[in-house]
């Protein structure tokens, strides 16, 4: 039983290396959310419990690796942005991305309990990841502005869609019919003339995700964020000190990164 | 917010399409798990426990990802192999590693209870995983051979290494230092005459690894495998029937791959 | 001047090697080889000189690459077979593709003069090509069939496309619009009724295409090719020993092969 | 003969689409050269009418693909730099580089008897290419400081190499040995104390290689320059107007690019 003769087959393992200098994008996706959602009684269009899951799965993966600079999530996804000049992994791609969307996915499963309390997990979830480079900042800060506008548009679709179904009665079919070719201004109309509901006051962590970055030293954490700001620690035991901060606040403009310009900052 | 002008930023995905009429193997490893054997008091040098808790997370990847046509599993490993003409997830490889990666992920979190009944879970396991193809059946058996060889070997220098400290109580530097340079027929040799231990009656599950094949007809099964196999239902609820097999045999030799024709069949 | 500061940019170069046990085939193709016939007054539809020069620089590429099992051409294109087992370049894709690419441009160009005797070179010609790996022999044979299956059909099409524009008077245009929707049947017919032509005896050379394949020990060199084949010595000069048959010959077929079994056998 | 049932080879095809907004350097390097050079007679160290003959091929590159902003040669090397925004060929890696070598390749072979009057070329010459992508406008320049200062290494050691085996008689072996583990400095003291010779006022084009770039409106070309300037139509017919700038200067201080802004500037 000579392993020897048998170890050629290790030829046929491809190197992936990611060019350096580009910020490394992992991004986790839900896969058949629908039915997991379905299955296991989600509110709609938002559920914060499974928000909260997400988050606090997201913030395990930025503990355990620390050249994570930040993370965006929305809906049944999340985004980890590793630092451009990470030597991670020597940079394999497929050993970052399945490392990340493992330990999500485990994260996701242990934790759920404590977020879902009355409601036993009945499947194991199961995602999906991808990993892409953005040469320049600017390419990184048009990927995570797409994510938030994708947040957006699709919160306030499903914010009128799930009004129509669940205070007027209509079907799902219906409801889409109704809201067919409606511009962004026609469905904050329709929220505002037929449900009283002005859109720019629902909560933040519906209208723009979450933003997760690291915790700088106290003293230089700049005052006006503090109450959007929550201090987590070790998301699984509380032993640690706060490292991650949990934000939900517009990246799209250029005022978060110019109070957060350790993000984009050259290291090494 | 006009999510348009930032969709550009889409371009920079890689495809990553697999080569297509080559067998596609993702193997899952266990991340430090070292560590994690250690923090979760596993036996050594095996521990039904975790072994079983392994291969019913993989069987939960096979019950899920219908193209899979064997599996192979050994310590913190498991190798699952698909098709060579499957078109799953048009074959691209990232999508098709990390949902494997995440199913196996979640899946073993999940049934930790089932299987650590006294022993809580501390933290989330991590496994990382790699896609490989290869284009010849004999590649694709040399693949297995090499994983199944590396078990025998891992497995009688752990043998010996644990009846050495736990036995004979000697550090693990002392074991280490004892077993240097020493050959597989030493290693049988200190077994016998210092353990009156007889290698080649240790269980199967030891020394082979677990091999997971889909269930055929119950009649076409051939009879001489039949106290070798169990046969598992759904590995989450009962309700289903039987669909895998847990096996513990050779497949280095031909008689494994002859009784069982059909895994490397052409389909069509 | 110190290199070594600058070095660090040699980690952007990605390993691109090609899996092993796989056929890998380089396409060559002309560019823009519309106008250059043009330019150079390539007689329509097939130009004698063109497709011989062609097959020179094809036959120099050969001697040069010694992994190469065969080779086919036809019109502007010449495609090359590595052995599947082949180390050349260590499997580097790049470097094998821009090998053949660049001896294949240079060649073409050094001896244009001795196939276009009173047709002077007016601008140096481009080719472009590809790598693409083929698994299985029947994978290859099928992408070699899909080559000579495409010279048949363009052949045919263009010898009555040109027939009804050199002997019929049509424009171009006119001559398109009467082939439009044409079988291959309605093309034989219109070649046979109106130019007194039965397309299977014309030149298997423009029906077929062009196969090289290296010479066997003459004594072993089946008799029923011999008036197919043309012994071809060293292309440049005429010292070295005949290398290289040119054929012209039907390798959709099992003929072929099963007279030429040591294309495909395997090596080491 | 349906050619549909073989199109199916064309999914094994792969994409090579590069990573957007980078810069894609194309480097073409002589196959076996020192060969080459020998068979031909090239003058050491330095062949002008071989330099002059690469640059004249590097010019005809960039004549035909426009997207070139700018090229570096030295020896048997040329590095061809697309703008990191093109779209040429979708961006396939592949296209670009097989187009740039065989352009490359025909025209050093065309051309060949302009430069090298009196010596007829024995073989076709190859050249080898690869593509590398650098994300960074200094990580470009780094790959350009790179370059360059190789060619000053090389010509300084070749320099010294060659003069004492041309003028004092050393064989290769001697000659090689006593420069073992000489500094630059001690070359320097060499070629002066030993050949009154003053390294830097040795040509230009042996110790700083072969700047291309376009040429800009004649007015607003800088006046310091001219004189190492020279204006060159179309490589092969002089019909056309001034398009290419050969230059002979250090790229690696700031002063060739600020000169030059409109190289790196963005487009589009």
């Amino acid at each position: 039983m000579a392993k020897s003769k048998f170890e050629y087959v290790r030829q046929f393992e491809c190197e992936d290396k990611l060019l350096p200098n580009c910020w490394i994008v992992v991004r986790v996706d839900g896969k058949s959310f629908h039915r997991f959602s379905d299955v296991h009684h989600f509110m709609k269009p938002n559920d914060e419990r499974g928000l909260g899951l997400m988050t606090r799965a997201a913030q395990n993966v930025m503990e355990d690796l620390k050249d994570i600079v930040m993370a965006y999530g929305q809906s049944d996804e999340y985004s980890f942005v590793f630092h451009k000049n990470t030597a991670l992994y020597n940079r394999r791609g497929s050993k970052i991305m399945t490392n990340v969307v493992s330990l999500f996915s485990s994260s996701y499963t242990m934790l759920w309990p404590r977020y879902f309390i009355n409601q036993e997990l009945q499947y194991p979830p199961s995602f999906d990841a991808r990993v892409v480079l953005y040469p320049s900042d600017q390419n990184l800060r048009d990927y995570l502005n797409w994510r938030q506008a994708d947040c957006h548009i699709n919160n306030l679709y499903n914010t009128c869609f799930w009004k129509l179904v669940q205070e007027r009665g209509l079907s799902p079919v219906q409801a889409q019919e109704r809201l067919k070719g409606t511009l962004s201004s026609d469905k904050n109309e329709l929220l505002f003339s037929d449900f009283q509901i002005n859109y720019n006051t629902l909560p933040e962590l519906y209208r723009k995700g979450t933003v997760l970055i690291r915790s700088k030293d106290q003293d230089s954490s700049p005052m006006t964020q503090t109450n959007q700001r929550t201090l987590v620690g070790n998301p699984l035991h509380s032993r640690a000190r706060p490292s991650t901060l949990v934000l939900h606040v517009d990246i799209i403009g250029n005022k978060f990164w110019e109070e957060n310009p350790e993000i984009l900052a050259p290291r090494k």
